[in-house]
């Protein structure tokens, strides 16, 4: 028996399989196509052909491949092994991964990797865990050669969850700061000139967040420093100027969409939070195209 | 004379006045509709009927509308006087304003406020001005009221620029952060307990802006430690977990579809700072129903 067995040895899985190396344990690895394994092998990994061995090599096996589907494809019932999922994968693709892991007797762990795989085994890397507690605990020494463990609750898909809203939360900021970045260059200003005006002004204003986290939670969005009506009518010029410039707007738009659309609903004096409840509950009207408000939900 | 005019009396006017009035300056006000005026004028300002007599009571008149055409709409000619343009605008606004301006023998300053109105006259504050550098210190004492004055250049569109690039890099990581809320609490999670790891990720990730704006004013995107082609296999999670909770995904699509749209382009391999470059220059390609890639571009 090995310490752990690795299934999926893409860029991530190869830099969790060499952590687990640096730290001293017994790997056993395997991928669907076996050159990806020499570079462990030659660290002192044990390959083998089939996942279902690999599943059965050790007490723990990791579990990194492209999505759910690839996971359910080379999946094998392995009594007893504790199943550490860190595919990407939706809350709902975790939930029922777990329940068919206890169908085999497996303990689940759903993962969500906070970390690019040159960060794996350095103090930057975290990893959501969500789960079975006991294995997690069981299993912790291994798991903290990736880095930081975070575990989150019992749910299985509440690290896919915690790991999904704060990629969200990035790709927000990088799409911004990638248009924003559009029109300093179409304004003749180089990007790196801006960018520590961008930084410190994105850190300002994130200072923000914690009162909208609030207003969120609490459904009352009355408090605000700026309207929503008042965002609504200066949002357009980031959109003109950015037609003045020749860019493409699809990563502006909806934002500008869902602020007068709010307005059209009745939140004109409400605080930017409130866009959070209009994008879960389906409380935002339709525009028609001569923009008459319409509802496309029933009202509750 | 009064040593400043202050046309536009909304939410940021009263403020900008108000901040000037602490500053035991003599101020000059006006509003479309007076009763706007009161307040100020019980603190020491002047008002005055027209926005004529307002350009002409003082060496230097700061405006602040709803847009450029309200501008358009009241500006008169006032020869020697120094126009200090804060109203929301694009860059080709403030330099179509500024060459009406120079034909009035008006000197013009665009700006730019990087700040809500309770923040105007705190050390919290700054603008952005571009245009006459001479009028700018020669009014400097003035400008300083607000905020922190950042001169960024001659040209009169320039704070336009960087207000506009700044408040799209805001608007990014705010509409990330309302989407990532929303999935948070279709989750069944309070955003206030997820906040403090959402602000740490954020701040983490900033870390990346200053390479990605190297590689945008470089055009080398060709380091990176994630590729494009990654994760446009990992982003369609999230997209998928938001159908799953019933969310909009309004927000979250536009990335996605640009992830898409750069693989089919060949840039799979980049980093993500390449998608500053397709917004920017048209190369992306449009994708028919069937995925097949078709190009809504000459090539270059």
């Amino acid at each position: 028996m090995s310490d752990v067995a690795v299934l999926g040895l893409g860029a991530m899985g190869s830099a969790l399989a060499g952590a687990l190396l640096d730290g001293g344990h017994a790997v056993t690895v395997w991928n669907r196509t076996v050159d990806r394994a020499a570079p462990l092998v030659a660290r002192g990994a044990s390959a083998v052909a089939t996942a279902a061995d690999a599943l059965r090599a050790a007490p723990v096996a990791v579990v990194c491949l492209t999505n759910d589907a690839a996971v359910r494809e080379i999946l094998a019932g392995a009594p007893g092994t504790t199943l550490v999922n860190l595919t990407n994968s939706t809350p709902e693709q975790d939930r029922n991964l777990a329940d068919w892991a206890a169908g085999q007797q497996m303990t689940y762990l759903g993962g969500g990797i906070m970390a690019v795989p040159p960060m794996i085994g350095t103090p930057a890397a975290s990893v959501f865990y969500s789960g079975d507690a006991d294995a997690l605990e069981r299993h912790r020494g291994l798991l903290e050669r990736f880095g930081r463990v975070d575990y989150v609750g019992a749910d299985p898909g509440r690290a896919a969850v915690l790991d999904l809203a704060l990629l969200t939360a990035m790709y927000g900021m990088f799409g911004g700061f990638l248009h924003a970045a559009a029109l300093i260059r179409a304004g003749g200003l180089p990007v790196v000139g801006v960018e520590p005006a961008i930084t410190a002004w994105l850190t300002a204003m994130a200072g923000a967040l914690p009162e909208m986290a609030a207003a969120i939670d609490s459904g009352d969005h009355s408090e605000t420093t700026s309207a929503v009506r008042m965002q609504a009518l200066a949002y357009p010029h980031l959109l003109e100027a950015s037609r003045e410039s020749g860019l493409r707007t699809a990563l502006v738009e909806p934002m500008g969409d869902l602020l007068s659309r709010a307005v059209a609903a009745g939140h004109g004096d409400a605080d930017l939070s409130v866009l959070a409840d209009l994008l879960r509950d389906g409380r935002v009207p339709s525009m028609d195209s001569d923009g008459e408000e319409t509802s496309d939900e029933q009202p509750t």
